[in-house]
């Protein structure tokens, strides 16, 4: 398959090239549009003030493609507008340092990436790998690599993704051997328990830095969701929409008169 | 009622001047924590690399508040979690100088601190102004501020929203005689139609420039959706909420098989 790959921690971060290398030994033709560095918590940000500079970058056989001066979003949206030749079959965004799962996903470029590729009608999976249950020293993105160069072909074989659709698929950092299989779950709903810390520069000036939010889930605990299923062990797989409409509360909302 | 009022333009835009001005009138006590520039399609981002410098800012009658050199998100969260000495009430994030329908909710900074407040279960409305339909030379954010003004207590008086549901509002730019009515209705669905120029710049490097994004509606003519009654002059509403998960492909997908 003709795929498009782009991650939001930059074209030379180690989790793009271990995917990079994956797809490619699978077969797939891979065309990479990346962020030229880390774009950490941008969100669904776009590019709209500043001009978008372009590189190539060649590091065969570790990864070559397009450096992008800009967010996950922005390089789908290049890529697509006015890089590529053609429309991607696919496009592949990741593999993240890191889980995105719960309330994450809407901080998350690299699952914006996956969702400006399903904007324009290509089928898209955002991968990310969860650092927090890994046990060694360097993170090892082989296992998640070779699942998800597993998925596109299958994905196709199924008759793809519904329009608007993408995968979220988040996987735990374990050996092949400790991994407890694949689950398909809901996202999860966190509530915030963020901590600000108070400091004082040289200048006896105030500021304020973001200390490690911690999270709070606020599912009940019978609930499968993808935070926990992931901290289980599992690689989690969960279909993201972005149709935001309440629709319960829609209707609530028709049986109130409002002051114009 | 004790409410938070944030933005994506800034401290110094018209429109967070309109809504302060008309919460206050309205008897609100009303403490601004806004972004100390203008923030646009920043989407869900917050700051974790940077720390975030606050300034108190006086401009009475006009404007008075918090500016932080962060994101709309970054507002609510430092405001609730360090700035405030009591939570809030409610949230409001706007007056955005131009609509938030549609898919652009998801690039939205003003819709974005509005989910911010949600997560902290804080009730919360974002509120738009489609200068689109403008016909005068300046903006007139007079009566969107007005018809924002009355929604907090009416939202309070009606028992609140679902905890993680925000109201998501767009006005039309047009006299009050003129606006035809307020509805209730769903997020509508934009396909892409980006174009991005190709440019030299001096020292004859390539570079590329997001020109107009252009909406192409993907609804179907007879669904009332956001974008189509903004733009036929009504007020629109519409509640939004944060589960993602798409439970139809999620059935579908629990019965697939996957290589682990």
């Amino acid at each position: 398959m003709n795929i498009l790959l782009t991650n939001d921690d930059g074209i030379y971060a180690d989790g793009i090239a271990a995917l990079y290398q994956a797809l490619r030994a699978s077969g797939h033709d891979v065309v990479v549009v990346a962020p030229n560095s880390q774009q950490s918590a941008v969100g669904h940000a776009i590019t709209v003030s500043d001009p978008l500079r372009v590189d190539y970058i060649e590091m065969e056989p570790r990864i070559s493609g397009y450096a992008v001066q800009g967010t996950p979003a922005d390089c789908v949206k290049i890529a697509v507008n006015a890089l590529l030749e053609q429309k991607p079959e696919m496009v592949l965004s990741g593999i993240n340092h890191g889980a995105n799962t719960g309330h994450h996903i809407i901080y998350s470029g690299t699952v914006s990436a996956a969702t400006e590729a399903t904007m324009f009608g290509i089928p898209s999976l955002a991968v990310s790998l969860d650092l927090s249950s890994m046990s060694g020293p360097k993170s090892d993105f082989t296992e998640a690599a070779r699942f998800a160069a597993t998925l596109p072909e299958m994905v196709k074989q199924r008759g793809g993704l519904p329009v608007g659709t993408l995968l979220n698929v988040n996987v735990p950092a374990l050996a092949a051997g400790q991994i407890k299989g694949v689950k398909v779950c809901k996202q999860a709903r966190f509530r915030h328990a963020d901590i600000y810390e108070k400091r004082i520069d040289p200048r006896n000036r105030v500021y304020y830095w973001l200390n490690d939010e911690e999270v709070v889930v606020a599912d009940p605990p019978e609930i499968d969701t993808d935070y926990r299923l992931l901290k289980a062990g599992y690689i989690v797989l969960t279909p993201i929409q972005y149709d935001l409409t309440d629709y319960e509360m829609l209707t609530q909302l028709n049986g109130w008169t409002y002051d114009l």
